[in-house]
């Protein structure tokens, strides 16, 4: 806990392409693997992870800031979906 | 299980580049973040998320054949660390 009343969260940020979106990353993986010897390889999917540390009075309000950033910022609503884990740091 | 005497596994490779290594998309983020109102937010890092189903007789040689492919294949050993995370599917 600051002098200022927050307390720091580890937050992490899970971002992925929503179902039936076209994940040229995960197909090119897919591809690839069997060429490499790697044949058991099925349903690849790549997505991007977001961590940092949030000062906030507490869980429930970082959790309410970092879901309000994923709409904004963090991700694009119409084609990715978040989850969203916050831990105190 | 299959009649190949394999199972399945989903299977979750997390890359983040290595402390030190420059990460240029996370402090595009972190300087953006308080333009748009996000004081509290530091520490920020981005990383790669690449999630499939493996077929493999058992947990461990799953376990191990995933990091080889990240050895090989998936992420860059000399700036990048990975967490592998394996589950029957």
């Amino acid at each position: 806990m600051w002098h200022d009343g927050t307390m720091e969260f580890a937050v992490r940020v899970t971002v992925k392409l929503r179902e039936g979106i076209a994940d040229p990353q995960g197909a090119t993986i897919e591809r690839s693997l069997p060429a490499l010897g790697y044949d058991g390889v099925s349903r690849v999917s790549v997505g991007k992870v977001i961590d940092f540390t949030l000062a906030a009075t507490d869980e429930a309000s970082a959790k309410s800031e970092v879901h309000e950033m994923c709409e904004k910022f963090l991700a694009n609503p119409v084609i990715e979906d978040v989850v969203v884990e916050v831990a105190p740091a």
